[in-house]
């Protein structure tokens, strides 16, 4: 029955060897990977706006510039990633790229920031899809905790299924979302050739601050938000179908043309328009409206964005049990990380972002732009560090090119960290703060877990051909009443071993006797210690008689097997074995002790 | 360590024999079981005033024969009670007499309602002696809640400490408060017949209700909660020094007396001087303002009446464990709960108590008048269970003097019956109908877990003497490297058994046969199994081993070696193990295997 839920859920499980097939064509990959990038141009220019507009028509007047600026920034990191791809073939992600060229410390700073941002990507993506069905079912917003904890379980649960069927599923949505988004943006480009600027929707609105550096900063560092995603195909290139580099780097480069031109065109016509956003509208749906109002197009647009908003978050859930796995596969991380599941997705890894992920949306209310903050900054850090190692790879390879190579990722290296120290410090008191204690934490955990890893392997290494055992196990067994489950105990514990003792405490002297001789009648070839516990106390006066055979037995190893009483249903558990658990919890830390519960089954 | 702490906060266990000397003599059962009682005269007075005010003067002209008419009920229930006492020498609960004399349902009826009485006892004692405090420390407001847990946390500390203790902690502030507040009810009188009546504190407030039966049986049933707490020394006998039935219903006379006296005093001096209850002051305190404002008097007898009340919480711990023991002695309540622990205190039913109180202060947020509805149902319900339980004892047993015996009885259960009716009614909307799903629901329990010990006890005695095993055990050691964890499991494993297979789990054949090769250098004499498992996973093939084994081997009995790794650190222990748990869980239930972890210990 189990099995057939889990079928149903996560459908047949695949060999190991099915791994070559599952793997990703390009168009396949922009699902897979480009969600994320993509589905930003819903956010990434109303961001801006959000700031700009603070400063009036004189702020707005800067909004074209910043987003071209924001485009020019795409173009250098992705022709930077596009090297990285080629150099990594068997997956460049940050941690990798800056764990091989800076360092380890680089590595792990890396992959924390890394693991941060794919986490605040799955909330800020599901609240933003969220946020963007909530303009068409207005009821939606009571329950906008709980829908997205609801998204969030989705994504667990698609991705628990496997990679290609991830893909598939969001492949559609976002061709739609691209393609309808694309038209629109042609239709208004074309209205507006033809027939001028229409009247401005809004006029500015008065500012209520002066335009100064650190605001445009500001509107750039919302804006850079946009960019997030772009990362994620060179952490995920082994993936790709053979030749896996040449197919990730087209991939990358399809992708962030796209997502150039579709940012650019929604900050164009935004501009044109005089789009201001809103809770209830974006700039996109600002577009829609001016240029094919109520039109299916319309509808299609907003439905397709919001869904693939949704939707992004899977990159995600692609990304990071792939990043747990690598490393795990070094002991920074859990070994259960590197458990494929039945249909060959990191299981463990899939569930573990689902359930922070949820939490965080939980902790922060469902809100959207309570989580940005916390969102560009992880980015950033990556990018800076994967492209700084970038410059440290080809000075050190000096393969054919390396110097006009290292100019590419340097300028790359240097206008991410420029970015990433203007979002922390335009975004520090609103949540960025949180990234910095986060990281830290999150590297000091990965190198205590790595540290104990190397010293239990050495630990256990010393091992030697397991030897004969020396004569029988010596076996304790404690017993209460001569009944069924004091029966099933003795009888395992002689089928173990020929020297067996039962144990029985008693309150005095006088029940002791008499338990005693009945004990004999029943068992007779089974030796009885009947102990005196004046305080009624099991624990004490049996660990004492475990520490007096070991004293005289040079610490030889003792076998206590308890009675386990299953009951037919589980709420009748508690009703027994409490003394057993109690002694369990006991001689849990006690060295050379074994304690075995032999289970008697209740039938009803 | 843990033993020296735990002498320091619970002091040197106990021998059963020291049950003994650990007995009350009669002052002291005043501090164990009195407090209660006394303590309600803090807050009984008040109860009366709060709903007969609501009729305005009209209403309050009628306080003084509301209290006659409660303490004419406490004279009737005190002599009902000293019937008991001596009817039953061994402990009269409500419980033992109602089943005794009216059937088994009746008795687990009674049980559920002292069990609800006790445990809102502790929750309106702590919340009414934090109020109390309040008085003083009105900063303490905000921390109410944390306040009266802490103070539970205290009584479930001092009780653990075992019975004795416990009497003479709480016997110094019972005598303070009752002489204080004797002394001052005394000079208030005397000068109310020296000078006069003095001026009126309050004119009454204007009536916002006509005055109503309904209304006066309200107030009646609020000034009920006064006797709470009388039935405790009837459910204690056993622990007075002997004779012990005639130290228990002397003690139970003095209680009544001295609580009739105070209670009417502070009724009619409230009366005299027109007292109104309210969060600031409560009548005693307005007394005490009154007659001897200011002096050591006044702030003695608040003091000691905040103190008085915060213990009066100790008769549920004295009484609720004793009840619990005595229902687990007859298999009505889980068997732990007989245990006596190193001090000789029922230790399970003391923390028991005290969680459940806790919980309550913190859902009703630390409000004493939102628990009283829930207070004096039970203990009206358990006051009628007992005396009509008396009544068919002397209908039953004809001895000497047994009409007019059955009389007092009779006449208890009666008028208690009437109060229950009319607490319940009057009360009902507020919180009352909470016991009417609590008590049924309890009794079920009750049923269920009697007549699953019933059950399980039938099914164990089914045993014949332990008969001695049918060859060696059949062991299975799933192994992953030949490491020194591999080594412990299967060393265990060949000293139990002579029947040893090492299980190995490989996804294709290619690793299978050079792990078997592997394997054959490193433990020549253990036959090793290597499976395939092409979807990497352990329990499904492991499971089907043991299937195949049992169905050829008529079900024998399998067991299962595990190693367990054992952290030098708690932190460390996710990190291991996380296959074993796997195959515990998935174990547990199979008939007829057996798992067994061998810890191997990492020292650092």
């Amino acid at each position: 029955m189990v099995n057939s839920v889990r079928r149903l859920l996560f459908g047949q499980p695949l060999p190991s060897s099915a791994v070559e097939t599952e793997r990703l064509t390009k168009p396949r990959a922009i699902g897979a990977f480009g969600l994320d990038a993509l589905s930003s141009v819903a956010y990434g220019p109303d961001e801006i706006l959000y700031v700009l507009l603070l400063a009036g028509s004189a702020g707005t007047a800067l909004d074209l510039p910043v987003a071209m600026a924001i485009a020019a920034l795409l173009a250098i990191v992705a022709f930077s990633y596009r090297q990285t791809i080629h150099a990594y073939p068997h997956g460049g992600g940050s941690y990798t790229v800056a764990r091989e060229n800076l360092g380890v410390t680089s590595g792990l700073v890396a992959a924390a920031a890394l693991m941060v941002d794919y986490l605040t990507t799955v909330a800020v993506s599901v609240t933003a899809g969220i946020q963007a069905l909530i303009a068409f079912i207005p009821q939606l917003d009571r329950y906008r905790v709980v829908a997205g904890v609801a998204a969030v379980a989705l994504l667990v649960l698609v991705n628990l299924r496997g990679v290609r069927e991830a893909g598939a599923a969001f492949i559609i949505p976002t061709y739609i979302f691209v393609g309808s988004l694309a038209a629109m943006l042609a239709i208004g480009t074309v209205r507006l050739a033809t027939s001028g600027a229409p009247a401005l929707l809004h006029s500015a609105p008065a500012p209520v601050t002066g335009l100064s550096i650190f605001l445009v900063l500001r509107a750039f560092a919302g804006g850079c938000t946009a960019m997030t995603g772009v990362e994620a195909i060179a952490n995920g290139v082994p993936v790709f179908r053979k030749p896996e580099a040449q197919n990730a780097a087209r991939t990358l480069v399809v992708l962030a043309i796209v997502l150039g031109v579709l940012f650019l065109g929604v900050a164009a016509l935004g501009k044109a328009i005089g789009a201001v956003p809103s809770d209830q509208a974006n700039v996109l749906s600002e577009i829609g409206q001016t240029f094919v109002p109520n039109s299916p197009l319309f509808y299609i647009v907003q439905v397709s964005a919001a869904l693939v908003l949704l939707l992004a978050a899977n990159t995600s859930f692609n990304g990071f049990p792939r990043l747990a796995a690598v490393m795990a596969d070094d002991s920074w991380f859990p070994h259960q990380f590197t458990h494929r599941g039945m249909r060959l997705a990191y299981s463990n890894g899939i569930i573990v972002i689902g359930a922070l992920a949820a939490a965080l949306i939980i902790i922060f209310g469902g809100s959207t732009h309570a989580l940005i903050p916390l969102f560009a900054v992880g980015v950033f850090l990556c990018f800076t560090l994967s492209q700084a190692g970038m410059v440290g790879h080809w000075l050190r390879t000096q393969e054919r090119g390396w110097r006009w190579k290292m100019v590419v990722n340097g300028t790359g290296a240097v206008v991410t960290a420029m970015v990433t120290v203007v979002v922390l410090t335009t975004k520090f008191v609103g949540g960025a703060w949180i990234v910095l204690v986060l990281v830290p934490f999150l590297v000091l955990n990965f190198i205590a877990i790595h540290s104990h890893y190397s010293r239990a392997h050495r630990e256990l290494q010393q091992s030697n051909i397991p030897h004969r055992a020396r004569g029988p196990e010596h076996v304790l067994v404690p017993v209460k009443t001569m009944d069924r489950a004091a029966a099933a105990a003795i009888d395992y514990a002689c089928s173990i071993s020929t020297d067996v003792t039962a144990v029985y405490f008693a309150t005095d002297a006088a029940t002791a006797d008499e338990f005693r001789a009945r004990w004999r009648e029943w068992a007779s070839r089974v030796h009885i210690e009947a102990l005196l516990s004046p305080y009624r106390e099991v624990i004490t006066p049996l660990t004492g008689l475990i520490d007096a055979y070991q004293a005289s037995h040079h610490g030889k190893r003792v076998t206590v097997i308890l009675p386990d009483i299953v009951t037919h249903h589980l709420w009748e558990e508690p009703l027994h074995n409490q003394t057993g658990l109690a002694i369990k919890l006991a001689l849990l830390r006690k060295p050379n002790v074994i304690v075995t519960s032999v289970p008697i089954r209740l039938r009803g």
